[in-house]
């Protein structure tokens, strides 16, 4: 086994059902394999104050959460995780993989809610400035499969009780997103399992020195 | 008695200790007066969503709020408050007074917290528009005296903590964004609170018709 870089930031992205917890799991343990020590995050969440922002994200309640107050809460939600976990985690060697991170909003709020992108960038640039994960794996699924998968695990998030349409629109800016950085890897996660490992495995890679 | 102009939004404004409750209860007395009916607003807060959202900024933690957690907690706030009750209000014909609403943020978290005024300014334009009151009025006190009086109110919260410099950089910022806004009325809170009280019927009757 070669040796790892530097530690770093690596995220796990993708709709409802296209498999990050079975993703994040692989990373961690290429990671550890390796000697790495590792942080696991969630987002929005990951700290004490940013679950009680996930919480009035997720939870359906009775007053409608309008979309731009759910935009700035999961942005509050990141500069906690991101100033109170992550970046202290770095700073003492240790690498961070995140189930989920600002790439949700970009395809969530921008794709499936249609906010304006620029307004995303702007807080976006004044909240975290140049932080970004190392690497980025994006994992691609049709949507109605995806969702077809997170019904069978139980009950619906406010999120997950979208219209198909939200998640087609939130895939297809995920997907234009993707192809415009390089430091983000598309899956196709629709794929035998097997052959998701294998994409996953020669995406991890990139993390090993040259 | 003059009739009222159309119903609006009054709000009302300044450092803590400045006499923002008499002031409040003054300005829904004179409309009340006038055959107004009055939906009475508090910021951060004001819906059930909101004020979960202002128990987050409010109170002490073991894990620190960063300051842009708290600009984007402030404006999730805010934009539930006028979406689900002051636009609704006022589109019943009813009259909405304030007690703080986006100067606060301009104050306190451009001023106080030294955030970045631009992008304030774009979060705001993005979740607000054109929304704006028809009338602030804003109190202003010296911080070392507005800040005895709510000392000897009680307990002080997360941000009445702050020192004495956060709240004369937050003074400051309040007296320049009321200078250069027509709509915004500055009062002397520092005098004895009849000549207070005398400034501002003087500036209510902006809400006279002519």
């Amino acid at each position: 086994m070669k040796p790892l870089i530097d530690p770093a930031f690596v995220v796990i992205e993708g709709l409802e059902g296209a498999g990050k917890s079975t993703a994040v799991a692989r990373v961690r343990a290429f990671l550890e394999q390796r000697g790495a020590t590792v942080v696991q995050t969630r987002e929005p969440g990951g700290t004490p104050l940013a679950e009680k922002m996930r919480e009035l994200v997720k939870t359906v309640h009775q007053e409608p959460l309008t979309p731009q107050a759910e935009l700035l809460l999961m942005y509050a939600a990141r500069v906690q995780l991101v100033e109170n976990v992550i970046k202290p985690a770095l700073a003492q060697g240790h690498w961070v993989v995140g189930d989920r991170h600002d790439l949700s909003s970009r395809a969530y709020q921008g794709g499936g809610r249609q906010l304006d992108s620029a307004l995303i960038d702007s807080i976006r640039q004044a909240v975290l400035g140049d932080f970004k994960p190392a690497l980025t794996l994006y994992l691609d699924i049709d949507p109605k499969l995806g969702l077809e998968r997170a019904k069978a695990r139980g009950e619906l998030d406010r999120i997950e009780l979208e219209q198909l349409a939200f998640f087609e629109r939130t895939r297809a800016r995920y997907q234009a997103l993707a192809q415009g950085d390089d430091s983000i890897v598309t899956i196709d996660a629709g794929q035998p399992l097997e052959q998701v490992h294998q994409a996953i495995d020669a995406a991890l890679g990139r993390l090993e020195r040259r």
